[in-house]
């Protein structure tokens, strides 16, 4: 590096490949007091160079083709802002092993090819960094690797997909259906138009991949993890939560357990008073919970452009500053030089409080067959909640469970479902009351 | 270090100290195995050796003399952890000219003694750390020095000392007065048996100061922050506060101002909506406000024996890694190489919205008297609430303003104070709704 500053290249100039360039130039003569060099942005990588990004792109050279950013020997970093687990990969590949520094906001590429990419970061002898891969700006994945470092985590629950969040909260703030809200996120631009990745949990299960690794130092692929998005909540369910002093938020849980680990993606109902409970709109915010330093928590915009562009030039500036003291692999990646064998627990293992919500035609004896299959499944009942009678339309009742074996109480909705006055499909909500 | 492990000595063995040896021994070997190479504890220092501390010494020399571990030629990295700026400032300058790594705890110190010791560090080639300094087992000050770091920081809001939000969180529960609730802290082992450092504010000017140097980069002294303790904080206001959906916490703030900085510890009206109102008890949290990364927050435990061994250790971590790789001063200890110059603003500067409360012997035309002064001095007022009414005994009126001058509202209070029917000293609480 020397007299000229940390040359970087950008391959992806999407929302936060423009939001880095923004950054860049409204914080580069602060960013290059704090370093001690400045950051000069060389070349930048994109399939559409026409579109009008809002930003001055004179100063650096554009190309449609990312070897050209890679290959480019007076490059120092390069930040891949592509996403996805196909080009992307063979970027970061490449960038890699003509020995850049390399700074990503990919989750979907990280869940997936960590370890490969990883490998080759040590083998190369330079650093992969991906704070914004989750929870946007939050830096959380840098507590978990250096500040809780000395400790024994037992547990992550995270508000990880702001999207699902937004979406969330405006239902319970305005009784509006899942439909109308999700309609909303997207006119407001918080969900894509097709929202998928994000309202099924798979987005959020990418993110909780990379926080098994950092948080319980074990990799499990993301199509492992049992997954269940938010299109099946509605406002009655939050309603019912509100009653029992709940919430509903979509968490990515993982638990530390004897010889295994515990980990979904689900709705989940949690105590009103929680911390978590609190976090409205699309912000993010995850809790971590070490044997020794208790529960922490953190919170900020998981999106946006700027504040996820903040997330990737602080990567960028901790690996300028390992470039000029000659240094990497400071750190490992995920904070441990090797990842435990693990394995995920089985519903038959997996213990909770459920909340179970059934559409019934309120004839005699229903809510005796319905507590009937839950008390010879073992699963004991701390509330039924049935709130209205009609003569002949299906009414909601509510069964709110005690600590139950997930496989059986799987099981119990399986039956009830087939009983002759249940109609729909039943809904099951996990209660997470140790928040 | 090599073959030998990071050899560490320990100056002081109280409750933090003590947490430092329970959890080396219980993190001991997951520790090496994350860094690479075992922590060994070498040598303790305190001046009481008799006492009982439930933990297994044995296998360390103890001494009464803090000389004989900075002297040790064996010992890479002291632990400071006596607190104060008498002794605790010649352990540190002593262990830094021997060219060991420090690791502190120790707000006042830092706060005041930071400079002069960052520069011994550098001029030693070697590392000071001192997460544990503030908010405990948090590891914000990592987050504003290394993960918010491309960014510029605008304002920071704190409930740094546990003691004090824990007497507000037991006051606004069950409406008792500060005293009580006091007295309830200390036998709960929350606060001192001399609780002034704690409820005074010192405390939290301490941390501020320290907040001030990572989050805006100026370097203040602890004693020239207006600092206010919570002694005065009475139930009826937090019931006030209550009818306006505010909640009243001890903060900490700061906020950059073009060419001045604005800085206070007081107890502030906050938004019960926002993510602070919601940190009970002995918890901490720290708001963090960025230019592009917007609002960040921290949460987590700000004292206790293993929590805050947990922020220690992850230093120790830190520490280590670098005296493998040979390094020192990869980060400024504030995450810039120098200081800004800048000014504390000045209550003619500052303007915010106040809530006062007076209590006055309800005769006809007080209130035309209390709101006159406002009114000449230019204060425009929001509500006033006026709640009972005695025929002989004082009552209390509440008025909120609108924005003001604080050099304003404080001389109307003064006037107001004066006035034949006002019996008391006024409460004058200020009111922050960006949170």
């Amino acid at each position: 590096m020397g007299e000229r500053g940390l040359r970087l290249g950008l391959v992806g100039l999407g929302t936060i490949g423009t939001g880095v360039v923004r950054l860049l130039q409204s914080q580069g003569p602060a960013i290059a007091q704090r370093l001690g060099t400045p950051l000069e942005l060389v070349r930048i990588a994109d399939v559409d160079l026409e579109r009008d990004r809002a930003v001055a792109l004179d100063a650096y050279a554009l190309t449609r083709d990312w070897r050209e950013v890679v290959a480019d020997p007076d490059i120092d970093l390069v930040i891949e802002l592509i996403g996805g687990t196909g080009v992307a990969r063979d970027v970061v590949l490449a960038a890699l092993a003509a020995r850049k520094d390399v700074v990503t906001a990919n989750k979907a590429l990280l869940s997936v090819h960590g370890p490969e990419l990883f490998a080759s970061a040590a083998e190369n002898g330079v650093d992969i960094a991906f704070e914004a891969s989750v929870a946007g700006t939050i830096p959380v994945l840098r507590a978990l690797r250096e500040g809780l470092c000395a400790d024994r985590i037992e547990a992550v629950h995270g508000i990880v997909n702001g999207t699902c969040n937004f979406i969330l909260s405006e239902m319970d703030a305005g009784g509006d259906p899942y439909a109308a809200c999700l309609k909303r996120a997207q006119e407001l631009g918080y969900a894509e138009a097709d929202p998928t990745l994000d309202v099924s949990g798979s987005d959020s299960a990418q993110k909780l991949a990379i926080l098994l690794g950092l948080a319980l130092g074990v990799h499990l692929d993301p199509a492992d993890l049992p997954t269940e998005g938010i299109e099946r909540v509605s406002p009655i369910d939050m309603e019912f939560a509100r009653q029992f002093g709940l919430r509903i938020k979509l968490l990515a849980m993982a638990k530390e357990h004897e010889g295994a680990v515990e980990a979904r993606v689900g709705p989940t109902m949690i105590p009103a008073s929680s911390v978590l409970a609190g976090v409205a709109g699309a912000m993010n915010a995850v809790e971590v919970r070490g044997r020794h330093s208790g529960p922490t928590l953190y919170y900020g915009a998981g999106a946006g452009a700027l504040p996820t562009a903040s997330a990737v030039l602080g990567d960028v500036m901790e690996l300028g500053r390992n470039r000029r003291l000659g240094i990497s692999g400071r750190v490992p990646p995920l904070g441990t030089p090797s990842l435990r064998e693990t394995r995920l627990r089985s519903p038959e293992e997996i213990e909770a409080e459920y909340y179970l919500r059934f559409a019934v035609l309120d004839k005699p004896g229903v809510l005796a067959s319905i507590t009937g299959v839950l008390g010879n499944l073992g699963i004991s009942i701390a509330s039924v909640v049935q709130p209205e009678r009609h003569a002949s339309e299906a009414v909601p009742v509510v069964i709110m469970t005690h600590r139950a074996r997930e496989a059986s109480v799987q099981r119990a909705r399986a039956r009830i479902e087939t009983l002759g006055e249940v109609r729909e499909r039943a809904q099951l909500i996990r209660i997470e009351r140790e928040l």
